[in-house]
């Protein structure tokens, strides 16, 4: 399978289509890693990149767009849309967060709320879809998607060149796979999956050859809870994500309270999760190892943090 | 009076001793404002700059280091302190907020907390400074104090170029001191002074030509809350601030909130207070006016931002 549209030019395309419309996210040093804070990113996650090159890439019906979402993906869908001056929908499952769903109502979005996991979400936007004809925008799975988040890693590596290694969490794929899209094309670090031990899916995806299907729980499932891996982002997981390594619910709490004790930043669970890595010896750079980590979202109640 | 020590020279030799010791901060463009985000500094504010001044910048007695604050200085010295491997004891008044007193006796300092207002507490730690004879450690107005705290504005200007107005708190003056020393000394941009109402400290000064004590009291006291601004910034502000400004507590409030929701970004009272001068229109800047704004602590409960 290939990913079409997941190319270098495909990936400067949405930088230029993006200008304007979503922050450059800041880089800090901590411990002696370079943390880029994806989470200070319009609507609290690197989602708003795929979201905002999708509505900018396509002509939009009068239904707008509609998607479903853990919560994340909801929530920089309906800020594109509002940004863009069209109307959105979201299904969200039972499980997103309160300060989740603030968010995309605060857009100004039609959120329903149905379904335990995302891919039961997923089903009522599909059926949704097929009544109003609204676009729909997929969390993970749409080349658009891909490219958009691909300018994460463009970002990053401009903004901190030599880096060796970066560390991506995963939920559905589209974060990872576009920014192994952009580092292969690049010839830039390696790139290292982390997903926590109860959102496995690339990593049972790389095990079994193909993407399959996994049980998901754990304190991350509301943004890296997807039951499955794109079938866009397996083939450059394939090829250019060096490793997958997992990590525990306890590690990623700790990694959330070590951000805000020693940087004063809110990260939520899967924001918290590539840092967690690190932290619980999970993954073990070499001595003179430059480390990325993307903190990849911020959309919890911030007392979660302490 | 004459402000010794606060010079281009100084400012850059501090900015030699503080390499490594403290960190790069990162700006962010929020609402076409460019913001420093300076809690996210060693100990959660700019105060662990002027304190790794003070301690590198002078030999020390073996009873270590001795200082009062409101809590982030307490917090900064107890940090540095640690770091350098000296003792530290820090004298807080009662109104210190939790959050800052579980930080310093993170660093292994000694704690004692005294009296209703920083100067009372200040008042207990120079009588104990005379028992130990450990190094007194002003929060405002020492030299070595106002020369870290210029190093801020040195970084803030290299980072965003261009800048044509610096927005920044004011308690005891040792920030804008140092800043406004930097910006004078390089022809840099205007900086503007924000106080609460309630701790009016260097408004009131530059009414009365001197500095004079004010009572203080309000959301952002216990950073801002100093009695009356220092003998060594006053004349600096005389000289090199532009205007000062006051903000309601109810604006400072609002832009926590600002910061949380739009941006992710924690602010304890004084470190949103810049900020508040912009949202409520008490500073207005010209159409085309380059703003940048000095987020300068984040020493709260972050469940108190929401």
């Amino acid at each position: 399978m290939s990913a079409p549209g997941v190319t270098r030019e495909a990936i400067e395309a949405a930088a230029a289509r993006l200008a304007g419309r979503v922050r450059e996210t800041p880089c800090v040093v901590l411990d002696g890693l370079v943390l880029k804070l994806e989470g200070l990113q319009h609507s609290g996650s690197f989602k708003a990149r795929g979201a905002f090159n999708s509505l900018l890439s396509q002509p939009l019906p009068a239904a707008g767009v509609i998607a479903a979402s853990g919560g994340n993906h909801g929530a920089a869908v309906a800020f594109a849309a509002q940004a863009l001056g069209h109307p959105a929908e979201i299904f969200v499952p039972e499980i997103a967060s309160p300060a989740k769903l603030q968010r995309i109502r605060d857009c100004g979005a039609r959120v329903t709320v149905t379904g335990a996991t995302y891919a039961e979400a997923f089903a009522a936007c599909e059926a949704r879809q097929r009544e109003t004809g609204a676009l729909l925008v997929h969390a993970y799975d749409q080349p658009a998607t891909l490219a958009g988040q691909g300018t994460v890693a463009r970002e990053f590596l401009a903004q901190s060149p030599g880096l060796d290694t970066l560390l991506v969490a995963v939920g559905g794929g589209g974060l990872i796979g576009g920014m192994a899209a952009w580092c292969a094309a690049v010839g830039g670090p390696k790139v290292v999956a982390v997903e926590p031990e109860g959102c496995a899916t690339l990593n049972a995806a790389l095990a079994a050859g193909h993407p399959v299907d996994v049980p998901v729980s754990g304190l991350a499932a509301d943004s890296l809870g997807a039951r499955r891996v794109g079938a866009l982002m397996f083939p450059i997981a394939q090829r250019a994500v060096a490793q997958s390594v997992l990590v525990e619910d306890g590690a990623i709490k700790e990694a959330q309270r070590h951000l805000w004790r020693q940087l004063r930043v809110v990260a939520e669970p899967g924001g918290a999760a590539a840092l967690a890595a690190l932290l619980s010896g999970r993954y073990l750079p070499a001595k003179s190892e430059r480390v990325g980590v993307l903190i990849c979202g911020a959309n919890c109640d911030p007392a979660s943090v302490v």
